[in-house]
C-alpha cells in the first residue's frame, strides 16, 4: 500500500503532537508507511529518535506554509501552495499517496481537496463522513461540515455515498438509511428536506424515512443523511452533552470522601463504559465523493485521536473506498 | 394567578399519564390552579379520587376532539376546533387562563398559538426556547422547533427575546448571547448566519458572536440562538447522547457480578449526578413571542417530566414573561 500524506502542522495543537499521533499508528499496525508533511527539521529532529523499523516505513514532504484556522478557504487555495495541509492533498493527487490526514481548518481542507483532487463524477459536493456510536454498533452519518448546506439532490447523492461506505468499508449488510428532520412524519420539516424526501423515496436505495436526532443513536437506522450545517451542530452538540456528564460524574465521585470510595470501585466499570463512547476513539473522518481520500481529524485530537483519524484513512484506503464509490457511480447506484 | 389551561389528552401517552402530571404538580405547588381540558368524563374520574383541597384548585373545560400527532398544522386549526388543544390556547386568548400546556403535536400547537394568540408587535414569528443544563448552571436555547427556518431578522428578534427571558424570569444579570454555526470564525456558516451575526453585533444587545454545539453546555455563553430546525436537531441529539450513555453504564454496571456490588456502591453517586441532568426535570419550553404564555411539553412525558413542564408554564407566569417581552418591544429593545 501506498503511505499515507499526514499533514503534522494544521490544528489547535503544537506539531509535536501531530507528529507523535503518527508515530503511534505506525507502532501500531506494522504495515503502515506514512509521509510526514510540514516542517522539514522539526519532522527529522522527532524521527531521529526513532527505532529503525519505523524510520523505514515514514518518509518527510517539505511545506514552508501551514494554513491557519482563521484562514478563508479562497485564500488557502490561492496563497497557501506550498503549505502542509496542500502539500499532503497534492501528494494524493499525484498518486505520492493513498490518502491524506489533517486536523486543520475544515473550509480550507474541503476546498484544497475540491480545488486538487475533485469530484468524482456524478458527485456534486464531496461530504464528511464519521461512524458514531450508537445502541447496536455505529451510524454513519454525513455531511458532518464539509458544506454549509446542501440541496436536496446533494442529499440524495450524500444518502447513496453513505450506504456505499457502510456496505464496503464497514460491512453493513444492506444498511438502512435515515434522512434528519425535526419529525418523522411525512410533512415535516421545511422544503429541501421534503424535496430531499421525495427523491430519496424513488430512488431504489434502501430508505426508511425521516429520523430524528435521538436516532442517530438508537441502532435503527445505519446511514444517517444531512446538510453540513446540521450534521456539525450536531457533532459538536453530541460532544458538548457527552463532556457535560463526564464532568459531572468526576464531580459526584469527587464530593465527599464516601464518593472517592465509591469512585474507585467503580472505576474500572466507568472507564469500560467511558472506552466505548471516548470521541478520540471515533477520530478522523472521512471526507468523501473526491477521487481521492482525505480524512479530517478533530482540530484539537491530542495524539491517541490523531493516530485513530490515521487509522480511519489507513482502513478507507485498504478496503478502497474511492474504488467503491466510482464504481457505483459507473453502475449507476449514485448518479439520478 | 389565573389557572393554567392543561391540555391532558395530546401526546404520545394516555391521557391518564397527563392527568397524573397535572395532579403531581397540584400537590407540588398549593399555589398552583388548574384547568383541566379535554375528555370530560375521563377528567372528572380522575378529579372524583382526589382529595377536597386539589379538587377546590381544579376545574374542567370539556373538548370533543384531539389533534393527533400526525395532524397537519393547517387542519388542526381548521377542523380542530373543539380540540383540547385548542380548547387550552383558547383560554389563555379568553383570559380565563394564564397560560396553557400541552404535550401534543408542535407542528400544530405552533400553528393554533400564532392564529388564536398572534405575535407581539415588533415579533414576526414565536419562538421555542428552554433552559439546558450547562457547565455552571444554565444556557437558555431557542428555536427549538416551533419554526422549520428562520431569517436573520427572526433570529435576531429571538435573540432579543432569549435574551429578555434570561434576564427577566431566570435572574441572569446581562446574558451572554451567542450564535448558533459550525465554526467560531466571522467568515463561517451559511448566509442567514452571516447577516444574523452582522444585524446582532449592531443590535446593542450582549451579543458575542458564533458559538458551536459544545459551547451549548460550556456555560460560556447564556442564551443561544438558532433557527428551529437546527435547534430542534441539537435538543434531540442531546436526548440520544445522554440516552445511549446511561444505557452503556447500566449494561457496564450490570455485566458481571462485582461490576454489580460496584454498581450498588456507585449509585447514590451516579443517581446524583443522573437527578442534575434528568431531561424530565428540564421538561416544559415556552413558546415566547405570543401574546400568551404557551408551554410545549415533550410529547413522551411521564407525568413527573409533564408535571415540571406546568411548573414552567407557572413560572413563566409569575414572572410575566409575556408583560416582559411587550415591555421591551414597546422600549424598542426588540424591535429593529
Amino acid at each position: 500500500m501506498l503511505p499515507i500524506a499526514i499533514d503534522v502542522m494544521s490544528g489547535d495543537r503544537e506539531p509535536r503532537e501531530y507528529v507523535a499521533g503518527a508515530l503511534r499508528a505506525l507502532a501500531d499496525d506494522a504495515e503502515l508507511r506514512a509521509t510526514l508533511v510540514g516542517d522539514p527539521q522539526l519532522i527529522s529532529a522527532a524521527l531521529s529518535s526513532q527505532p529503525d523499523a519505523v524510520r523505514a516505513r515514514t518518509a518527510l514532504a517539505a511545506a514552508s506554509q501551514v494554513v491557519t484556522m482563521e484562514e478563508k478557504p479562497r485564500e488557502a487555495i490561492r496563497h497557501k501552495k506550498d503549505s502542509s495541509m496542500r502539500v499532503a492533498v497534492d501528494l494524493v493527487h499525484s498518486g505520492g499517496a493513498c490518502a491524506c490526514v489533517s486536523a486543520g481548518n475544515t473550509g480550507a481542507l474541503t476546498a484544497i481537496a475540491h480545488f486538487v483532487l475533485k469530484t468524482l463524477p456524478g458527485v456534486e459536493r464531496a461530504a464528511i463522513i464519521s461512524a458514531i456510536p450508537s445502541a447496536h454498533g455505529h451510524t454513519h452519518m454525513l455531511d458532518l461540515g464539509a458544506n454549509t448546506k446542501a440541496t436536496p439532490e446533494q442529499l440524495r447523492q450524500f444518502a447513496a455515498m453513505g450506504a456505499i461506505i457502510a456496505r464496503d468499508v464497514y460491512a453493513v449488510a444492506a444498511p438502512r438509511i435515515g434522512l434528519l428532520n425535526i419529525g418523522e412524519e411525512d410533512m415535516k420539516g421545511h422544503e429541501v428536506v421534503q424535496t430531499a424526501h421525495a427523491l430519496l423515496s424513488s430512488s431504489g436505495l434502501n430508505y426508511v424515512g425521516f429520523v430524528e436526532g435521538d436516532d442517530i443513536f438508537s441502532g435503527d437506522v445505519d446511514v444517517v443523511v444531512t446538510d453540513g450545517f446540521t450534521g456539525n451542530v450536531a457533532l459538536k452538540t453530541m460532544e458538548g452533552v457527552a463532556g457535560l456528564i463526564a464532568d459531572r460524574l468526576r464531580q459526584e465521585f469527587q464530593a465527599s470522601f464516601l464518593d472517592r470510595v465509591a469512585g474507585a470501585i467503580a472505576r474500572p466499570v466507568l472507564r469500560r463504559a467511558a472506552a466505548g463512547l471516548d470521541p478520540r476513539r471515533y477520530n478522523g473522518a472521512c471526507m468523501v465523493g473526491l477521487t481521492g481520500i482525505v480524512v479530517k481529524s478533530h482540530g484539537s485530537a491530542d495524539s491517541v485521536a490523531f493516530s485513530r483519524a490515521i487509522g480511519t484513512a489507513s482502513l478507507a484506503a485498504r478496503r478502497g473506498l474511492t474504488g467503491h464509490i466510482a464504481q457505483a457511480l459507473r453502475a449507476q447506484e449514485i448518479g439520478a
